[in-house]
Parts: structure tokens; C-alpha cells; sequence
């Protein structure tokens, strides 16, 4: 049996080898006589689970020894505060600060706004005028002189752009330790990073990672202990730190999925193999946008992104028929965003090339009866 | 196949039932093509199920009209700060407010603790002198003139403690207004409440409800609107509320459990047939504690926990040939907490009277043959 091809932007589709393995282990963990979901986050079992998630996530991106992995809640729209309240405190708390924030799509527009709660926010740079169809590159930014930190949103889930550079704040001139920021929610696993360049990334896990009610977040040690007094324990990354991720119940479950997913990726060849297939998925199906005049994509080539391709049919009054089709042909959850409208293929890592393809087959179909 | 049973305190065991449905629609839910974990959360699928989730759990809780349901995330250590965050601000934002907190043992200790980053404190009462082995009654309450709220933990997981009954603020002298705050994780839906007593109940899910990562709110309307505005907007419930729990993207998977459990419960008899077996389990346990010389408790008859019992063997040199002994016979996770030492069973409503007849059972044996 074939599953259909899942294209949801998040939560999104899994490998079905974790899912099947999840199945077969639901009420009984090796043995153990009990399923993940029910064990004590303190016993032997599960903290053997988690161990082997976050060595298996180090290896896999390359995490340097001075940065933390933490596995939190709330997702990256709860981290859009969580981030503000742990680096605008510690040895300044006192001093009304400016955090720069690069605003490239709906992402990091909420990101900006939240932090407003807690700093004065410089917006960088935006390219909202031209409806967030392209990155705008560090000699345009307008940095403030000495922000608490600038913050980037790596991958825009809903508009479709992706950096494929890292931006050296050194270079634009800032104090060598202002830390970068970057939500990478929606392509961190894609492909390999140089953490070393940023002082902190964090990412709900629901697009590469796992379920959703998991959030990653990688911070460099020297960040940890600058939160405001306000910050709630469960939520101060110094006190998670310290308690390797088990100062409140952790969602235990989620961390289970996603050590699975850790444990996939690693049989594909981790991500410099994932990055070759997510190039190879991503040039299939820009490929087949750019050479017909039926579908459009708005995003300038040099920052498309590799996860998530919003495109559009010439004409909208065909939105229904195509999407009632693609669901007849098991391509699922194809709605572009209500903020951009259009289509959206979301093809993470879970998605096989096999995916791709049947969509592209079904766009040249599409084409052929509607042209 | 007998499974074997799960003392653990939390995450804890879940009904067989609800663990093979959700294998058996891991990778597919309905026939929709996809797990529920690989669902948009904005989809018709999920959406059906988070609805179904709500009506279940107002059903059985009776909860009002006039009460909010939300779903979060974090915990009820994360709660602890998302409470006075929440009830601190509003048209007395300006005032320097204090909290009643009456301290029954470990859990209403943090509370208190994480409280003090928002607001004064008033301890109204605290049995730490008796080492949480008992209740203190309303009229022993030493409580401020005009608290923000009263905060109460109705079932203390570690010490075993547990109110059978609601204090009543206004009788205590407090204004009409006055709302009562409950932590009340690890013994909801073990027996019907009458949550219009109560302001506000918060709790894990990772007791009676489903699996760790999810956090239920249960709040009366008028309450919503009184956050700090430093309250990070994933977490003020005003915010969740008006986007139905969708705000942030919610623990899809967790809920989808936690809906699962609720059906189960629903094919029990709801909450009034759960209270009768709970007490038919705690009933057994307590008894042939009681009638024991091997063995004791340390909590006060009226104010015993029907959830968590922890008890003592007459030696702790027999500790270990006694937890070694359980897991040999199908008794996991017996363990007491640290802190108060000795065993724990943990008796959720997931824990059939054929568990706690089979401890009792082992008690008894291990009595005759260590004796």
C-alpha cells in the first residue's frame, strides 16, 4: 500500500518507518512493559530515550560543545518572547535595550511584534513592499549600534524564502558578541549548518523534527543567565540547561518521535545526503513551475526555499478543481496560506522524491485539461 | 497477554484501549491518508478532533458555560508563573498585589516559590512543620485582606494529600470576587467537581489525562483580560481562549490522546463511576496498609490521596529486595519520590482494582516472607 503524499507545512508528514515503529512499540517499549507515553520522564527507560535523542541531534548538526540543546514547549510563537526575556536581562537589565530584527515574511513579523513586549525593536530591514519575495542582503540592513541581539527568520514557512548565507554581524560592523538569532523551525534537518555562527536557534519541531508541542533550541553557553526577572523558571534557558531539559515533565512523547526522526536521518546518510535530496526535490519542482506559463512563483531564485514552494495557477477560479484533483490523486494539504493564498508544496524531509515527482506529473495533467 | 501495572506517578499508565487505538491509527486516522501527528492543525481532520476533545471533557467535568476550556503547554510548573501572570494585571495593574497560598506539599512549595517573580506572597497556611501529612482547615487559613487570589493544590502528588472538599472563600471573609486557583494535575477526572467553585484549574496531563507536553486550563470568563503585559501572548489565556487553543500551534497528538481518554472514560460511566472505582482501589490499598504492622503511611485518614499513596516498609533496609520483587511480579514504578523516601503506587483512573489487588496481594506476600 502507498500512503498518499502528505504536503502539510506543519504539523507535517513523517517517515512511515518511524510512524510503523511508534505503531509496534505503542504498549511496549523493549520490553519494558510499558509504552514511552507512560513512563516516568525520571526513569531509566525514558532518560536513556533522551540521551540518545540530543547525542543523536548533536551528531547530526554538528552541534559544537559550547552550545546547549534544549528541549522546550510552546513552539517558536511562545520562543518569540522566551527569546526576548533570556538575553535582555543579566549583567544589563537594567538599561532600556534595542534587539534588531530582519523581517522576511509572517514569521518573523510575529517575532518582531512580540518582542516589542519586553524591548525597543529597530526593524533591519524589511521587504514586506514587495510582499516578501526576496532577502534583503546585509549591506542594506539598517543595524541599531549596539543591539542586545538581531534575529532572523532562516526559513519563511508561509512566504517561501529560505538564506542560503549566514549573516556576519562582525563584518556589518556590530560588537563581535552580539549573538544572532534565527528561528530555523521550518528547514533546520534539511541540510547541514555551521551552528558556530549563531548564538541562538530555536524551531518548533512539527515541520523536520517531529509533533508538534516540542520545541528545539540551541543555545551558545555564554547567552545562558542574561534572562529578565520575570521569566518563568520552565521557560529561563539557564534553568533548563541546568536541569538537562527536565525542569518541568518534558513532552516525552514528542521527544521519542523525534529521536526516531534523528535515528532516520541518520540511515539516509544525515543531512549532507538529506541536503542532496532536498536540492533534488526542490530543482524538480521549481524546475517544472519556471518552465510552464500555467503556474507561477513569486519568490526571487536566489532564496527560494527548498521546504516550502507557495505557487499560484493563472487563474484562481481554478484553486477548487485543482485541489479536489490532487486530493483524488492523494496529494493532501495542498492550500497555500490564507495570508498568501495559491497553492503551497511543503516538501520536508519527509517527503520522498517519489512525492515530488507524482505532484509535477499532476501539475503537467492539471495544465493539460485546464490550459 | 497481561500488561503489566504501571505505579508510576506521572507520566503514568494509560488504558490499554486508548494505546491500541492510537497504534492502530498511527499512520493513517479515518482514512484521511495520514496520522494524526502529520495533520495541519488548521485542517477539518484535527479540528474535528480538538472540538470533539472540548465537548467531551466539558461533559464530563460538567464544566459551565461560563468557563473557559484551554489547551496549553508547559506543564503546571510553567502554569505557576502563567498564573500570576495572568491574574496580576487588568484594571489593578498598577498596584503592588499579594497572593494566598496555602502549602500542602512539594507542589503548592513551588507554586508559592515561582509566584514571588509577580506578586507578594501571603503563605496562608503550611502543615511543612507535620511534613505535609495533613490538611489545615479554612478556619486555621491566615489569609490577606484583599488577595489577588487564593491558590490551593487540591492533590499534592508526592506527599499524598488530597482535599475532599472546596474551601469557601467568601465564608472565610474574602470579597464575593475573590477566585480560588487550583492545581489540581494529578487527581482531575478521578471524581466529579464542582468546578464553579473555582476561578481558575490548571494541570498536566500527564496524570488522568493523556501524555506530558499538554497542560489543561479550565478559567471563568470574567477572569480573562487581567495579564501582566509582559505576559508572552502564547501563553495569556485571554489569547488562547480567543483562538480557541489555536494561537500557537497546539500539541495536536497530545490532544488527540487526551480525546481518546476521554471517550474511554465516557464508556466507564463518566466521572461518578470512576469516583466509585477509585474508591474501591484506594479503599483496598489504605486497608491492608492499615491492618499492617509491616507496613505505614503517614497521612491523616481524612486527607489521604485516592491517587498517589506513598507508604513505608517498618525497615528501609528492605527497600530494594522489595522493589525488586514487584518488578519481578508485573509491579512497576513503586518507587516513592526522593523526598519523602519509601514507595509510592500511584492509582490513576488508568489502573484497573485488579492492579491494586495484585500489589495488595505482593504486600502480603512480601510481609510473610520478610516479616
Amino acid at each position: 500500500m502507498t500512503r498518499p503524499f502528505n504536503f502539510s507545512a506543519g504539523p507535517a508528514a513523517l517517515p512511515a518507518e518511524v510512524l510503523t515503529q511508534a505503531a509496534e512499540e505503542m504498549l511496549d517499549w523493549h520490553g519494558a512493559g510499558m509504552g514511552v507515553m507512560e513512563m516516568s520522564h525520571r526513569g531509566r527507560e525514558f532518560m536513556s530515550i533522551l540521551a540518545q535523542a540530543q547525542a543523536d541531534l548533536r551528531e547530526l548538526l554538528a552541534v559544537p560543545d559550547n552550545y546547549r540543546i534544549l528541549f522546550m514547549q510552546g513552539g517558536a510563537l511562545a520562543e518569540n518572547a522566551i527569546v526576548p526575556m533570556n538575553l535582555l536581562g543579566g549583567e544589563r537589565a537594567g538599561e532600556r535595550r534595542t534587539a534588531d530584527y530582519v523581517v522576511t515574511g509572517s514569521w518573523s513579523v510575529k517575532s518582531q511584534k512580540e518582542a516589542r513586549k519586553y524591548c525597543d525593536v529597530n526593524i533591519a530591514a524589511t521587504t514586506e513592499a514587495e510582499k516578501f519575495t526576496r532577502l534583503p542582503q546585509v549591506s542594506e540592513w539598517q543595524l541599531s549600534k549596539d543591539p542586545a541581539y538581531v534575529h532572523i527568520c532562516t526559513n519563511e514557512t508561509i512566504h517561501g524564502v529560505e538564506y542560503f548565507w549566514t549573516p556576519d554581524l562582525a563584518a556589518a560592523g556590530l560588537p563581535a558578541d552580539t549573538p544572532l538569532v534565527a528561528d530555523v523551525s521550518s528547514h533546520v534537518l534539511s541540510r547541514p549548518m555551521d551552528v558556530s555562527k549563531f548564538g541562538v536557534l530555536y524551531g518548533g519541531a512539527q515541520k523536520n523534527i517531529g509533533p508538534s508541542g516540542l520545541t528545539l533550541v540551541i543555545v551558545r553557553d555564554d547567552l545562558l543567565g542574561r534572562s529578565l526577572p520575570f521569566t518563568p523558571s520552565a521557560f529561563d534557558w539557564k534553568t533548563v540547561a541546568e536541569n538537562d531539559s527536565m525542569f518541568n515533565t518534558p513532552p516525552t512523547y514528542a521527544i521519542y518521535i523525534a529521536g526516531l526522526v534523528f535515528q532516520w536521518l541518520k540511515r539516509q546518510g544525515g543531512l549532507v545526503a538529506m541536503e542532496a535530496q532536498n536540492k533534488a526535490k526542490a530543482e524538480l519542482l521549481y524546475g517544472y513551475l519556471d518552465s510552464s506559463e500555467f503556474y507561477r512563483t513569486a519568490v526571487e531564485a536566489d532564496c527560494r526555499s527548498r521546504m516550502n514552494v507557495p505557487f499560484f495557477l493563472h487563474d484562481d477560479a481554478l484553486n477548487e478543481a485543482f485541489l479536489t484533483g490532487a486530493r483524488e490523486r492523494g496529494l493532501l494539504q495542498l492550500k497555500g496560506h490564507k495570508s498568501v493564498g495559491g497553492m503551497r508544496a511543503s516538501i520536508y524531509n519527509a517527503m520522498p522524491l517519489a512525492g515530488v515527482q507524482a505532484l509535477v506529473d499532476y501539475l503537467r495533467e492539471f495544465e493539460r485539461s485546464h490550459g
